[in-house]
């Protein structure tokens, strides 16, 4: 007969219970944040039309990072690499319906086809959050505040991490008051790549790409120094809802590093409004955690119209950023367990209807030990060796 | 620019809050049940290899209902049709480190390419429950006994449901007996179908297979009436462990209609002693909705022994089980929703700051409503369309 390797598919991961018990953790904390803070959950199939995703995010993660298949009908299908697509596709379906603006979020898996690496698997969860049909303002306030209050859940303080915003509006405005629109994507890369690089990586760049005085001015605006932040500044006063948030944020949130600048960019080219990502600040694990903005174009692939704003961390960068910090609670199974020796086929019965449910009363779990051969020593080692915090001789 | 379709892929639900609030009721009811029954969770990715399948499950789940694939590495992948195969293999790959027996579950979802009707969809989830490298005898009355504990954990009353077991090893003892060997694979596909058939169809299917009197003997089974249901129960009084359930069943969940008969056989070959179906007794919904066995076979893909029982209600049937009886909770989400009127840009801060961690306080969750513009009328019946409890105004 074959014989089979026990080894999980390439860049994904076996839960074992403690594990498991990790993920579940950051996976109940982001639930009740989410519906504390009044969003309702949703769900869809892993399962998505390839087509969509090709349509929607461009050669990257509709090409060569996309899980597509044919199925056994002929249909292009695909594991979703990301959850807004679905979002986007629920919202269309019931739009004459819903009673918008729409306040969910969903945890579910994701797959990229990536060679997997640090931080990198193939297989992944996000936890999607997203307000759609909601005007500019105070909704994006209230996501900021929402992402500030993601990390106050587990613990984390004001010098574990950042919250750095900006506004698409912003640069654009900004660019063009320069007349650097003819370099805008390359200028836009630059500022993307403030916190990857060192200064002088940044100046060499820009260099290459404009003449040196415009560098200089780019520079001054990443360190948020000298006229040029001052000209940038004086943009985002002019825009509402960047304008409501200065305001506003530093009360709202007093004691976590939330800045404006403008070297928040993010990648995607469908942001429309406010951007904004947060970061470990631990010079060990010195990362992006998760990203969001404000895109208004989410139904475009469905001919629908409408306004929208997310963020999605992941459950790899989270674990990552428990580890860099220890925020772990001190137990994650914090019930008594307890370790039932029975010690013989006649004690059955009792176990069965007075032990276990009294145990179940009391909150505490269980485990059990039918080996009436072995030796009363044995069998206390072997439930010990297991977790049993007690032991209970029936 | 290409418009799409938002409906989801065939075969898939999209869970909508209402829907998702139902499903998230039975998951965890369940885990709640597992955990208090002494069992731990773990999880494992969608994919594995196809050729597990292939090897494992034969032509049903391996062939034509397998979702497999080539990966862009050439590899074989599948998505999981059931879950048992994940188990084994995380079972294996700590084969040397685990410390048996090990009591776990897992609650996930599964694919099958079947054309969809009524109580069988594309994608759905299953509860797995195993124990692995435990005696038969004790261990066999336990999983019984979860069973019962499941139908509790929802109200379930006596007499909405039945759990019917029997045993592969009697099966196989009375069929030797009566010399049916060679007839031993129709015998069983007739009693497998008890259910599902009238007596008099049985009767006609027996007929075809086995002179007359041999198929008085096995409807006698059947019924569990006259003397060749008394040598059938002889047989299990042989048996240690139909014994020690025989003598215990009543006694530890009197409250339940728990029944031994011939008529449950389970249709995968692997069964190895203990075999047990779950039905629904409602006339309009009288259909099994699980079961589940020992099976001593469980490594045997990896080369590798290792005695197991499991069980594996789906949620599908189990959501229709609910229906059936209307067993759902009154209110499914139970905390109270307030929505927040604000009345202008400079309450935001005070919203952030006092109203929202007040409510969290209290336990209450919240709408909220930014639209300054409209009136208060309009306003109010928007939030009470999106089910606020009561309206707060700042």
């Amino acid at each position: 007969m074959t014989v089979l390797s026990p080894a999980p598919y390439k860049g994904t991961r076996d839960m074992y219970p403690e594990d498991l018990l990790k993920r579940n953790y950051i996976f109940e904390t982001w639930k009740k944040t989410m519906l504390e803070s009044g969003f309702s959950e949703y769900d869809s199939s892993i399962i998505e039309s390839s087509e969509a995703f090709i349509i929607k995010s461009g050669q990257e993660l509709g090409g060569e990072q996309l899980y597509s298949f044919e199925d056994k009908g002929g249909r292009g299908i695909a594991l979703r690499p990301e959850l807004t697509l679905s979002f986007a596709r629920l919202i269309a379906q019931k739009y004459e319906s819903l009673k918008f603006p729409i306040r969910w979020f969903s945890i579910a898996n994701c797959f990229r086809y990536e060679r997997p690496q640090k931080g990198r698997i193939r297989e992944f969860y996000q936890l999607e959050i997203n307000i759609a049909g909601c005007d500019r303002g105070p909704v994006d306030l209230e996501i900021l505040n929402l992402s500030a209050e993601i990390f106050k859940a587990f613990g984390a303080k004001k010098e574990q991490y950042k919250i750095i915003f900006n506004s698409r509006l912003i640069l654009e405005e900004w660019v063009s008051r320069n007349n650097w629109q003819s370099k805008k994507l390359e200028i836009f890369k630059i500022l993307d790549n403030w916190y990857k690089k060192t200064e002088d990586e940044t100046l060499t760049s820009l260099r290459e790409i404009l003449p040196e005085m415009d560098s200089q001015k780019i520079l001054e605006t990443c360190k948020q120094q000298g006229q040029s932040w001052q000209e940038y500044l004086s943009i985002a006063g002019e825009n509402p809802e960047i304008k409501l948030i200065l305001e506003n944020i530093q009360q709202i949130q007093p004691d976590v590093d939330i800045q404006f600048a403008a070297t928040i960019i993010r990648g995607q080219a469908y942001y429309t409004g406010l951007i904004f990502e947060a970061f470990d600040t631990n010079k060990e694990n010195n990362r992006s955690l998760f990203g969001g903005g404000r895109f208004d174009n989410l139904l475009d692939l469905y001919g629908k119209k409408i306004s929208a704003i997310g963020l999605a961390p992941g459950d790899v960068p989270w674990q990552e950023f428990l580890d860099s910090w220890n925020l772990w609670p001190a137990k994650l199974q914090s019930k008594t367990k307890v370790g039932i020796m029975v010690s013989s086929q006649n004690q059955l019965s009792e176990v069965f209807t007075k032990i276990i449910p009294e145990l179940k009363k009391q909150g505490k779990i269980f485990d059990i030990d039918y080996s009436f051969e072995r030796s009363e020593n044995k069998r206390y080692e072997t439930l010990k060796k297991r977790g049993a915090d007690e032991i209970l001789k029936v």
